[in-house]
C-alpha cells in the first residue's frame, strides 16, 4: 500500500487525543501511515518454525503427522481420516434448531455462488475464428478449517459449498481433532450437506503440507484454501512456492466502518466490538463525519464491553481500535479506498450512493441494518475475503476460486485463410519464422 | 503435478526407442514420470541474485535503476519515461500493412475479452436480505515487456488491450531499452492503441521491483504482468511475497499435440518446431494414436528443419521433443490431463468432441487448422498463459485479471428480521457472541 499518493492530506491534519483508543480527530501524515499501513510480520522467523515441519511431512508422510499430531493436539489417533460411522454419529447429536440455521445459511451461500456461473460464449472474432471460454473445476481441493476453542463450521460451508456448486471431484477437509480425538459435530454436519468428500483430523502445518504433497493416506490436492493462525499461514505460502495453488494470504481480520450522524452508535459500537472478537490483532476502524457519533459510540463500546466481558481478548481489542474524524464523506471514502479492508461498513445517508465510490475493499455492508456478521454467516456473500490492503488487487473467494478458466479455439479453413495472414505479419516482425511456418504450411498445403 | 493418480498406468507401458527425439512407444511408469513432471529449477540461487538488485530500487530508488541499466543494458538514459515526442515519432517510422495487422490482431482482442465482462445481479437470498458482485478495476497496473532480440509488441495487446477493457486507471509499461536508448516503433505502436499510459525504458529485475515500490519516476502499482526471463519471473516472486499481486508464475513454453491419424504430418510438426522456437527449454510434446504419423512428424521435422535453419535454439529444442504412441486416445487426453499443457492442439478426428475431456490445459486449439500461432498473436483468446503443469489449478491472464469482484450486501429492517435468527444462532455456537450482539442490538432498537 503506498502513501505516495494521499492528496487528500492536506485536508486531513493531525491529533491524537485520548489515550484509551486512538482517536484522531485532526491526521498528519504519519498517522495516516499508522492507519493505513499494516505492521508487518515477518515471516523469516516463521518459515524456519514451519519448514522442517513441512518437510518432515513431505517425506515421511503418515508417520510425520502422527507424530506432530502427539505433540501439537496431544492426540493419539486410530484413524487419521474420519470414519463413516463418526459422519452420522456426530451430526445426529446436534441440536435440530442449529441444524435448521445451518441448512439455511448453507442454501443462501448456494444461491449466491450459484448466480455466478459464467454462461459460456462463442465470440467470432473474424469470419471463421471461433473462440470460447470453458469453466472446468478444479479437480480436487483441500480446504483447512481451524480448531482452536470454537468450531469453525461457517467456514465449512464457505469453502465447500462452492467447491461443490463449482463441482470440484475430490473436495477433501483437513481440521485438527478435539482433546477427545473427535470432530466437533456441527463441522461434520456442515460437510455433509456441503458434500465434502473425506475428512481427515488433521490441524496446523503439517495440514497443508499433507494436502500439497500428499502421503498414505491424505491425497494430494491442487488448490488449498482456509484461514488460519500464522503456522498454517506460513505453510501456505511455503507450498505455494511449490507451485500448489493458494487461496489468498491471510492477516488479521478487519472491518472499516464509514458513518454520519444518521448511524446508530449502539449499532456501531457492536460491529467494532464483533470484529474484535476476532483476535486481538484484529483492525478496528471507525471513520466518520461526527463529532457526536464518535463520542457516543465510545460511550457504547465501554457499556456493551460488560455485557461482553466473557471474551479476555476484548478489552485488549478495544485498545487498539482507530476512530478517526473526517471532514466530509468524500474525505471518508478516499481513507478507505486507501486502507482497502477486508470489510468495510457504509452506514451513512444515502449510503447505496456512496458504496458506488468504494474502489478497494472485500466485501461491503450497505446501511444501518447490515452488520458483518450477517455476511460472516448467511447472507450468502463468501466471508473469505483479501486482508492486509491487498484488496487493492485481489477478490475474495468465489466460485472462480473452485474453476479454471479454459480458452479454446477453433478455425476453419476459411478462418485460417482470414487471420493467417496478420498471424504471418506480426511472427515475421517479432523474429519468429516458425510460428509464421505453422499458419504456411497450412495455407500452402490448400487442405 | 502428482504421478500417484496415474491409474491408466497399466495400459501404457515403456520403450526409449530412439535417440535423437524422444520417441516413446511403450512407456514406463519412469517415462511417465520425465515427461510428465517439469524439470524443478532452484530458485534460492536464483533469489541470491535478485534479491541486491531488488533491495537497491526499493532503497535508492531512480539511481538504482541507472546504475543497472548501465551495467545490464549497456546504456545511459536521459530520460527513464519514454516521452510524448518519442511516442509520437516511433510509430510513424511503423510500415503500414504491419500496423493494419497490429491494429487487427488488437481489435480481435478486444472483443474477445469484452465478452468477458460480467453482467451485474441481484440475489434476493432471503427476503430483504440483497447479495450483488461488482467489478472493479485494479487501479493500478504495470506490464512488463521483455527485451532481447525480437520486439515483443503481441505481449503489450495481451495485457495493455484487457487492461483498457477492465478500465485501469493507470497502466504503465516497463521494457528495456534497445542498445541506442530507444524503444521498437512496434512496441510503442502496440502501446499507443491498447491506451497505455506511460512507458518506462527498464528491464529485468529492476524494472519489476520499480513497479513494485515505486521510484521518484516510476509510479508503484498493485500488480504486475508479463513474461521475462529467469531473473524477471524471480524478482515477480519475491515482491509477490511483500504483497504486490503478479499474473503467473511463468515457466518455460509447452506445446502438447494429440493427434490420430487424420492429422497432417506437416502440420504437427511445425506446430512442434513454433513451439520450440521460443527457446530449448521449451517443452514438445506429441501424443498420437498412429505410429505412421509418429513416423511421417520425424521425417516432416528434420525437412523444416532446414528451411528454418536461421534460429540457433531449433536443433537443439528438437532434441527435447518427446513423441509418445498410445494406444487410444481415452489414453491420450488421459496423459493430456495429467501434463496439463500451457497450449494443447487437437489435430485428430472428432476434435469438438475430444475438447469435452480436457481438465487441464491453457488454451485449446481444436482442429486441423488451428496452430497455436493464431492464438499467439491474434484469435482474440490471451497467450499469457499457466505453464509447469499449474493449469491443474491456475487459468491464464483474461479480463478477471485487472478486475476485482468486491461483493456487496444490503439488509431491509424485515430482511435482518429474516435472516437474524440464523446468524445469531450460528454465531452463538461458533463462540462468538459479540457476532450475535451485532444482530440483537439492532433487532432489539426496533428500528
Amino acid at each position: 500500500m503506498s502513501v505516495r499518493d494521499v492528496f487528500w492530506l492536506k485536508i486531513l491534519m493531525v491529533t491524537l487525543i485520548e489515550a484509551n483508543m486512538k482517536v484522531y480527530k485532526r491526521i498528519t501524515s504519519d498517522d495516516l501511515r499508522s492507519l493505513v499501513v499494516r505492521p508487518v510480520t515477518s515471516l523469516a522467523e516463521l518459515e524456519a518454525k514451519v519448514n522442517p515441519i513441512v518437510s518432515a511431512v513431505r517425506e515421511q508422510g503418515d508417520a510425520a503427522i502422527r507424530h506432530f499430531t502427539r505433540e501439537f493436539d496431544q492426540v493419539e489417533l486410530n484413524s487419521l481420516e474420519v470414519t463413516t460411522e463418526e459422519k452420522i454419529q456426530g451430526p445426529s447429536q446436534l441440536d435440530e434448531s442449529l441444524k435448521g440455521a445451518i441448512k439455511q445459511a448453507k442454501e443462501n451461500i448456494q444461491r449466491f455462488h450459484e448466480a455466478q456461473r459464467e454462461k459460456q460464449v462463442d465470440i467470432e472474432t473474424m469470419l471463421g475464428v471461433h473462440c470460447w471460454r470453458q469453466s472446468v473445476p478444479i479437480k480436487k481441493v483441500g480446504l483447512y478449517i481451524p480448531g482452536g476453542n470454537a468450531p469453525l463450521f461457517s467456514t465449512v460451508l464457505m469453502l465447500a459449498v462452492p467447491a461443490m456448486v463449482a463441482g470440484c471431484s475430490e473436495i477433501i477437509i483437513c481440521t485438527p481433532p478435539q482433546k477427545d480425538g473427535t470432530i466437533h459435530p456441527a463441522i461434520l454436519y456442515a460437510a455433509e450437506i456441503s458434500e465434502v468428500h473425506r475428512i481427515f483430523k488433521i490441524g496446523g502445518a503439517q495440514a497443508i503440507a499433507a494436502m500439497a504433497y500428499g502421503t498414505e493416506t491424505v491425497p494430494q490436492v491442487f488448490k488449498i484454501f482456509g484461514p488460519g493462525n500464522q503456522y498454517v499461514a506460513a505453510a501456505k505460502q511455503l507450498v505455494n512456492r511449490d507451485g500448489i495453488a493458494i487461496d489468498l494470504f491471510a492477516g488479521p481480520s478487519e472491518v472499516l466502518i464509514l458513518a454520519d450522524d444518521s448511524a446508530n452508535p449502539a449499532f456501531v459500537a457492536a460491529d467494532l466490538l464483533a470484529q474484535a472478537e476476532h483476535g486481538t490483532d484484529s483492525h478496528c476502524l471507525l471513520v466518520t463525519t461526527s463529532n457526536a457519533l464518535l463520542y457516543q459510540v465510545q460511550l457504547q463500546i465501554e457499556k456493551q464491553l460488560t455485557s461482553l466481558s466473557g471474551n479476555r481478548h476484548l478489552q485488549k481489542s478495544v485498545d487498539n481500535f482507530c476512530l478517526v474524524l473526517v471532514k466530509d464523506m468524500e474525505d471518508g471514502i478516499a481513507l478507505s479506498n486507501l486502507y482497502a479492508p477486508e470489510h468495510l461498513i457504509i452506514s451513512t445517508h444515502n449510503a447505496m450512493g456512496i458504496s458506488s465510490k468504494v474502489e478497494n475493499a472485500g466485501s461491503v455492508f450497505i446501511g444501518h441494518h447490515t452488520p458483518v456478521s450477517l455476511g460472516d454467516y448467511a447472507s450468502g456473500t463468501n466471508h473469505t475475503l483479501p486482508t492486509n490492503g491487498s484488496a487493492v488487487a485481489y477478490s475474495g473467494v468465489s466460485l472462480d476460486s473452485f474453476l479454471k478458466k479454459i480458452t479454446f479455439q477453433q478455425a476453419t479453413v476459411q478462418g485460417l485463410q482470414n487471420i493467417g495472414g496478420i498471424v504471418t505479419q506480426m511472427a515475421i516482425a517479432e523474429q519468429l519464422p516458425a510460428h509464421a511456418n505453422a499458419v504456411a504450411v497450412r495455407l500452402k498445403s490448400g487442405e
